[in-house]
C-alpha cells in the first residue's frame, strides 16, 4: 500500500499541497445509489474553512468543493432521489486554492521551523515545496472533510457524529456543564459556553505573547450498531487511532477512559450490563468508549485526540539552515493560534470514514448490515 | 485488506486461539540473507512468557517456537553465516499451545464478562470460541513477539528498542530515577526501583482486593535514522498508534509528549535545534517524540500507551447472558493480575514490526537505506 | 502488499517450501457460521495429490491436511450444524512435508536448470533454497488447493466449479465430444475419453524421448450470480488472470474467447440477448466468458490457461552454473511428465478463491448478496 | 483493497467518466527528485489521442494534462534539474473532457449493447451513467496512460518499453519483417509495412459491412534488470496479467511463448544458457518471455493481450431493454473500428507502471537496484 490512502473498501486517496493550484481526494468503493451533492459536501467543508472568526487563521479560501466523477443524475434519477446519486465507481473531489501567498514563505526555504515537517521532508525526500508547508499544510484536511461528508452519506442517518473541543491550552471543560447544542454558539466548539469565555481570553493573551496553544478534541459516535470492526490488526479502535493520529498536530488518541483507565482499577473499570425494558443490552458506564475486543459494543464510539500547539510562532526560536547554520526564526504570515479548534471536524470526518469502512467491510465478511 | 494483517513491506500475519493447538505468524517481505534461528526468536518471547513471577498468569506456557519456512541453510551458508538464513520467502512460525485447560471456561460461555470481547464477538460473528477468551485471548501476543524478533534483525544492532512500565495503578514512576538496566531486574520491566517495590505492595493489595490495575508502557526505539515514515496516511506516528492500540487492553497511545502537549505553549513546545560538533542536526528537546509531519526525526521515538486494568477479577460484576438474562460473573482462572506487565514486550516488538515496514518502505520509494 | 497472499476480503496467505517441514496457509476474512473440517478440505487435496496415477509425480505425500485455528465446536455447534464451524477468525492449515528426498538436489545447486527459477531466485534474494525447488515448488499449490476448499465454502452450492485439461502438447480435445463426466474417468481430468486415450500414448512417448508436454486447462464456473467483479482494477477477469498466472509453469491467461476473440469480427463476437421463458435475461451466446466490463453476467465464468510442458527432463540441456561456467545438466528425480495435469484442481482452487473474494466485496460494497 | 487503484509501492488510483468535466489520476509512492512536467506526460497521452486518422474514434479530445500536485520548482531547482521535479508525494493529474456529446447516447439507456458494460453495471450498481458507457468508456485509459508516463521516468532510460500490433482481425504480422521503426510509420503500430497496408483493405472493409475486427498487441520491455519480481502472488508475470486484462476489451494475456508453449516440448521450451563474452548470463532463446518464477530474468519481458472488436457496431443485433423487452440495437456515435489499435500506447504504460511497482517493491525488500 502507498502513502496518502487510507480504508481498505471505503478507501480515500488524498492529494494537494497548501500552494498549488487545487487539492482534492478520489474516494473509491463507495456505494452506488446514494444522493450526494456538493452542496451537501460544501456544508461540512464551511465549518472547517479559514477565517471565520478571529481566532483562527485569516487565510480567506472559499473551499469551494467541486465532484469531478461518480455521481450522476438523469431526469429519472431527479424523480426518483431529488438530485444526483452516486454510481458506485470512483468520486473525485476538488477544491481548488484561492489565497496562496508564496512571498510568505520564501524567507524561510532554508531555515527549519522547530515544530515543522521542514527538516523531515529534506531527509527524506532531498526536495521540498516549502510554500506554506506544502504537502504538510493542513490544507490538506479540507480533502479530508470533503470524504467525511461522502462517508456520513454511507452511514446514513442513524449514526450521530459530533467533536467537540474539551480542553485549550491547560483549561478543561467542566463536564458538567456540557451541552453539545453550544458547540453550535461559539468558535471553539466547545460544549461548554462558561469554559469557552475562557479560552477566549485565554487565546487573545496567547497571541499577544506571540505563543500559541494546544488543546484537545473529543469525537463521539452515536448510533454505532454493535459487530463494526474487526481482530486483531483491523480493530475499530486500532483503525480510528491511525486516522486520527494521521492528522496534522495530533500527539495522542485515546478511546473511552483511555489515558486514565491506566489508574483505575479493574472493579470500576468494568461496564456492567444489564437488560433495557425493550430487552436490549445496556451498560452501565462506558470506560471503554464503545469498543471491546476491537468490535463496537453498541454505546456510543468515544475517541480523544491531542493535539500540540501551533509550531508557527513569533517568538523567535532557535534552529538551524539547511546547510546547517545555527540561527534563529520566527514564524510570520497567518496561523491559527491554536490549530486543535479547525480539527474539531476533521476528526468528525475521519471517524466518518474509518466507521463507513467499517460497516462495508462488515456487510463484506458478515453478508448482512449489523444490527 | 483483511483483519488479521499488518505492515506494507515487511508484513505479519497471525492466526491462532488461546486454546487451539498452536499459534502463529507468518512473516513474508523479509529480506534475504538475515542469520535467523529459532534461538533468536525465543530470547524475546521468553520475556513475554507466562508463570514467570507471582504477578503474572500461572498458565505453564513453554512458548517454544518453531522455525517452519522461510530460512535455509547448507555447509556453504553455514560457513558464511554461521547459521541459518532468511531467504526472502514467507518465514511461517509456529508455537503450540500446550497448558490449555478448557474445563476452566465451560461455565461462562454464556455470560458475558464485563470488559472482555465475549458480547461484542458474539455481536458480530454469532459463534465463538470462549475458551480463553479465544481469538482475543492475549496468548496471540506471542506471535507478535515472535514477528518482532524477525523486524528487529532487519532492522540490525544500531536500533534499540526498549520498553519500560511507567505507572501501574496510579502510581507513576519518579523519572529522575529511570535506570534502563533496573527493568531487567524486576517483574514489572520497571526503570525506578524504588517504585518496583511499592508497585509489588499495590499489586499484592490489589489481589486481595480481587481486583485488578491499568498501567502505563513506554517504549524507545534510539538509533532510528531521519526520514523514515511518510505523509499522510503512512505517517510513522500513525502506523505506530494503530500497532499498539491493537494489543489487547490498550485504551490509549501517545508520541513523546502526547496528551501532555494540549496543556504546553507553542514556545514550550518547540523542539529548538543546535549543531552538534560533529555537524549534524541536534533537537534539545524530544516533545516531537522523534517524529515530525510524520517521518522520524533522527531522535529517539518515543510512543507510550494505556493499558486497562485486567477484566478478569474475582470481584462479581453485574453482566447479562446471551439469553438476555441479568445475572452476575466472577472470573476464576489464571489471570494476570495487571497485563500491562507482560505487554511490555509487546509493544517492543510492535514498535520494531513498524520501524522494519518503514525502512523497507522508505528504501523502496526512495532507492537507498536512510542516513 | 507484500509478495506472498492474495485476495483483499477473503484473503490467503501462503507459505512453504518444497523440502521444509511444513506448507500451508492462513485464510483470513471468511464469514463465520459455515461448516468446516479437515476432511471437507482432504476431499479437494486428494485430487491434487502426486501419486495416483503413472503420468504424475512418484512422489509420495499424503497431503493430510491439519486445521490450526479458525474452527471451533461444541456439543451446542455440533447440535446446530453437525460439527465445527468457522468462527470469523484466521484459519490456519498446515501441511506436512513427508516425501522429501533431499539427495536428489544436492548435484544441482549450483547448476540453473533451464526453465526452472534457479537463476532468477539467486539473482533476486542471493541466498536460495534449491531443494526441490524450495519455495518455487508446484508443491506450495497444495495450499491454494487447501484454500480453494475453504472458498467453496463461502460460494455455497449454487456455484460449481470444474477444471479439465483441453490440450495436452499439440493435441486438443474434440469439444464434440466434451463430457464432464469423463474427466472422473481418467487421469488427465480429459473430458474426451477419445483424446485421453491418445494422451496417454503422446505421454509415453514423450517420456520415453526424454521430453515433457504443455498443457491447456480450461475452468468454468457456473451459478456465478451476475453482479461479481468491480471496474477497473478490480475487474473479475484481471483478478482472475493474476491468479491463474501465479499458478507455476503458466504462461497465458484467457476469458471466454479469448486470443480467438482477435480474430472474430465485432458482429460475430457480440453474445446476443433474449428473454427465456422465466423472464430472465438470458445470452445466446458466450464469446465473452461470463464477463462484460470487469463484471460477472450471470453466464458460466470460462477461463483457460497455457501450461508450459515441465522443465525438468533428462535430455540434457546446455546452461551455466551459478559461478558462471558453461555446462550442460540433465534433471533427474521424480517429476511429473507434464504439470498441466495437477494443475487442473489448482485452476478450480483459484477460480474458487476469487470468486469468494468477489463475493464478499461486492456485498460490502453493494449491501447485499448478488442476486 | 479498493476497486480503482493498482501497485503496491508505485501505486496508480483512476478516475472519471466518459461524459463527465474531467478524468484523471493520483500516483502515489513516486520517488522524489524526478524531472517531470506536463509535456513529459503530454508527449505520450499525444500517442494515444483520438482523432488521429480515419481508422480511430473521429471524437477530438485534445487530451490536454494538468500537473494538479506533487511536482515542484524554484529557481534553485531549476537551476539544478532544469525544470520541476518530483517531490516524493502524490501527483494528481487531469484531463478535462472536452467533446462531449451525451446527445448521442440518449437513445440507449434503456438498452443493453451486447459486448458492453451495461448489463453488468446494471445488475451491480442499480444506477448507471450511460452517457458513452460511462466509467466503462476506453477514455479511462488516458488515466493510465498518463501515469505510465510518470512510470517511465521511475525506470529511466535504460528500459525501453515498446508495443506494437501483430495481428488485426484474422490477419498477422510477418515476423520475419518486425521492424519497430515502421510503428511509427503507419496508423497502426504495425511493425511490418505490408501488413499495415492490408489492414487499411481491412478495415474499410469492416467499417463497410458495418463490421469491427480485433486485434493482438504485443508489448517488450527491453533493459529490463534480472531480479524484479516476487513469488508468489506479486510474481512480475500475474501482475502484468491483471494490468493487461484489466485494459477495456482484453480477453486474453500470455508471456513469451504463451500459448503456444502448450505445444511444446520440454526440450523445445527450454531457454538454454551461454556465457556472453563480457561474462554475463545470455539466454539463447525467450520461450519465459523474461521471466522465470516469476522473476525477470534480465532478458526483454515480452506479453501479448488479444482485444476483442469493437462492440459499438452498426449491425443490428438482438438484445433486450433494461425493462426485459426483447429488441434490436445499432450502435452509432464516433467509434474506433477496431479498439487494438489505441490500445497499444495503453499497454506500455501499463507495462511501465508494473515494472516501476516492482523496481521499488525490489529495493524495498532487497536494499539496492536490481544489477
Amino acid at each position: 500500500m502507498s502513502h496518502d490512502t487510507f480504508g481498505h473498501m471505503f478507501r480515500v486517496t488524498t492529494w494537494g499541497e497548501s500552494h498549488g493550484p487545487a487539492l482534492g481526494c478520489v474516494v473509491d468503493g463507495c456505494p452506488p445509489g446514494l444522493p450526494l451533492t456538493e452542496a451537501d459536501i460544501q456544508h461540512w467543508l464551511d465549518r472547517r474553512r479559514p477565517g471565520t472568526s478571529r481566532f483562527v487563521t485569516q487565510r480567506r479560501e472559499p473551499d469551494a468543493v467541486k465532484i469531478l466523477s461518480g455521481v450522476f443524475e438523469d431526469d429519472r434519477i431527479r424523480a426518483r432521489f431529488g438530485g444526483p446519486v452516486t454510481t458506485g465507481t470512483p468520486i473525485s473531489l476538488m477544491i481548488e486554492n484561492v489565497d496562496q501567498r508564496s512571498g510568505d514563505y520564501a524567507d524561510i526555504r532554508d531555515v527549519y521551523r522547530p515544530g515543522h515537517a521542514d527538516i523531515t521532508y529534506d531527509a527524506k525526500y532531498g526536495v521540498r515545496d516549502y510554500r506554506g508547508g506544502g504537502r504538510s499544510s493542513a490544507r490538506e484536511t479540507a480533502a479530508r472533510v470533503a470524504a467525511g461528508a461522502v462517508a456520513r452519506k454511507v452511514l446514513g442517518d442513524g449514526i450521530r457524529i459530533r467533536a467537540a473541543l474539551v480542553q485549550i491550552g491547560a483549561r478543561a471543560i467542566d463536564r458538567a456543564r456540557f451541552d453539545w447544542d453550544e458547540t453550535e454558539r461559539n468558535p471553539f466548539w466547545c460544549p461548554d459556553a462558561a469554559t469557552a469565555a475562557l479560552w477566549e481570553e485565554d487565546l487573545d493573551a496567547a497571541r499577544k505573547a506571540h505563543t500559541s496553544l494546544g488543546a484537545i478534541v473529543e469525537v463521539i459516535a452515536e448510533g454505532v450498531p454493535a459487530g463494526l470492526g474487526a481482530p486483531l490488526y483491523g480493530k475499530l479502535d486500532a483503525d480510528l487511532a491511525a486516522a486520527l493520529m494521521s492528522i496534522n498536530a495530533v500527539k495522542g488518541v485515546e478511546i473511552g477512559a483511555g489515558f486514565a483507565s491506566a489508574a483505575l482499577d479493574g472493579v470500576a473499570n468494568a461496564d456492567e450490563l444489564r437488560m433495557d425494558p425493550d430487552g436490549r443490552p445496556i451498560f452501565l458506564s462506558n470506560s471503554a468508549g464503545g469498543i471491546l475486543g476491537g468490535i463496537s459494543t453498541g454505546q456510543p464510539v468515544v475517541a480523544r485526540m491531542a493535539i500540540k500547539p501551533t509550531s508557527s510562532i513569533l517568538t523567535p526560536r532557535r534552529t538551524i539552515t539547511a546547510a546547517g547554520e545555527e540561527t534563529e526564526v520566527v514564524t510570520k504570515g497567518r496561523h491559527d493560534p491554536c490549530v486543535g479548534i479547525r480539527a474539531a471536524p476533521v476528526a468528525e470526518a475521519m471517524m466518518a470514514c474509518v466507521l463507513a469502512d467499517h460497516l462495508l467491510r462488515h456487510r463484506g465478511q458478515i453478508g448482512r448490515d449489523p444490527r
